[in-house]
């Protein structure tokens, strides 16, 4: 069975953005007033074949623990769903 | 009033995603398999001071696309929601 899984990783509390603190400063030159905490994060999106929601989910965090994220200095928070199949059945499953 | 703004960041379909495509080559000879179609996006959050939340929609999307995405490459998606003032009362407002 497919799953769709979403990895949003964001800096830990404390360590320094400096993506996020570039953006914030450059905005009042811009033009742009009464924005601030500006943060900057990134997100992997995947498939992922597996027996049920509870292995995908297992299977997604191992992997975004291990190589997707450095967990010293980053947050990782998994979303994950059933695919329904759709126009592409596979013989012999 | 105070609104948490998320803008999701996603390359367009169709353009060329290298650092999804270097994770999803690594991942065999990593010792994972089943796993396809991985893509990397980024996600920047912010908040903004607005009358509403569809003056801070109005606004958050602007700056979105004028400064914060490539709109020839990239879609953003936004989630903008009002964010409850708890332990800093501000006299005046």
């Amino acid at each position: 069975m497919q799953f769709s899984v979403l990895v949003d990783i964001r800096l830990r509390d404390g360590i320094s953005d400096p993506a996020g603190a570039t953006i914030e400063r450059a905005l009042p030159v811009l033009g742009y007033e009464g924005i601030g905490g500006v943060t900057v994060g990134k997100t992997i999106r995947f498939t992922i074949e597996a027996a049920d929601v509870g292995a995908a989910r297992e299977a997604a965090a191992e992997l975004t623990e291990s190589f997707l994220t450095n967990p010293v200095i980053e947050d990782a928070e998994l979303t994950v769903e059933a695919l329904v199949a759709e126009a592409s059945p596979e013989p012999g499953t």
